[in-house]
């Protein structure tokens, strides 16, 4: 950083433009910014036009609230999904994560976010409303709430698990635990602790 | 990468700019735009002004040929730096490195570049018939070569000091050896050869 005055006035914007994005240190903003004007003019064009008109071509599907191409996305779309099983998760990117496991057929339902009073984050602020809506209209048997797995994740599926009670589904969350292929030397003490408590018999039973 | 066709054409396409830029790979790239996603429409718009005009906005000191705000660059229009050293380098970042150490007065020549005949640079592809002139032309007295310490910078610094030698200059180079406060357990050979061949003599001549 002492020596950004080097460069010149627009290179010294770019690279403060770089390091606002994150794990973007100083001296990688100013390695991307010498590598870019390398690049093709038509490519910086490009690139220009992706970041300028993001948020306004970034469309939201009215049904789940996922990123979506058009009014609905891949997943809403698709015939080929469960329709009785709706998982809830915070943000659109756990639907990447929990794609990849292929353990999922059902659909999904983004928050948008979770719980936080001290930042003014309430259930109005999170679509919350719509969840119950689907949950009223729909065919669904059961919601798995996939917020996170620490104190505001779980806050926010306790109130949605009071919220949606009354309805009549099942609900449930994912299993907590040590992960797959993980040595237990590592685990941190609340998820042995987890772990411990929920687990699981193995063979007969004989205790 | 396996599921970026879960984000919005979009989103794909400024990830896949990302993924271009050195050091960046599919995951950070990912991260990147959805950091991007967050940020408000006039920082995106700043962002992507400086990205697409930054080659024209970026000028070059007719001089010396590193970067400049306008025609001429503020060491070449610095008073204060001596016109009787000029120091050759290879791009504009390694007079940044140079300035840094403090240890320089004296004014740069940047070449934009090192001999690489495998890969069509040859002299006329460098500047070195402007670092000619300007040699004949001031009042140089003393050219220090510092291309890197590499084969192609010492094959560059080589060619340079054989077409310089007539025009009646003092010609030098940077010293190569151990890196200060280096543990020489870890200098490769090559650098300790030359640290050993080119050992200094301490205390009184007693050999």
């Amino acid at each position: 950083m002492s020596d950004l005055h080097f460069y010149p006035a627009t290179m010294q914007e770019l690279i403060r433009c770089l390091q606002r994005l994150p794990g973007i240190g100083a001296r990688t903003a100013e390695r991307l910014a010498l590598a870019m004007l390398k690049w093709p003019k038509d490519d910086l064009a490009a690139f220009a036009d992706r970041v300028e008109h993001l948020p306004e071509r970034v469309q939201y599907c009215e049904e789940c609230g996922s990123f979506a191409d058009s009014q609905r996305c891949r997943i809403c779309a698709s015939s080929a999904r469960r329709s009785d099983l709706l998982c809830v998760v915070e943000q659109p990117t756990q639907i990447a994560s929990i794609e990849r496991s292929g353990a999922y057929d059902g659909r999904y339902h983004v928050l948008g976010g979770r719980l936080a009073p001290l930042e003014g984050i309430g259930p109005e602020q999170l679509r919350t409303s719509q969840l119950e809506e689907r949950v009223r209209a729909g065919d669904v048997r059961e919601v798995i709430l996939a917020t996170g797995s620490d104190v505001e994740g779980e806050a926010t599926a306790a109130f949605l698990a009071e919220r949606l009670a009354p309805l009549g589904v099942r609900i449930s969350r994912p299993a907590s635990g040590i992960p797959v292929g993980a040595d237990l030397s590592y685990a941190d003490s609340a998820t042995m602790a987890t772990a411990l408590t929920a687990r699981r018999n193995m063979g007969e039973e004989r205790f």
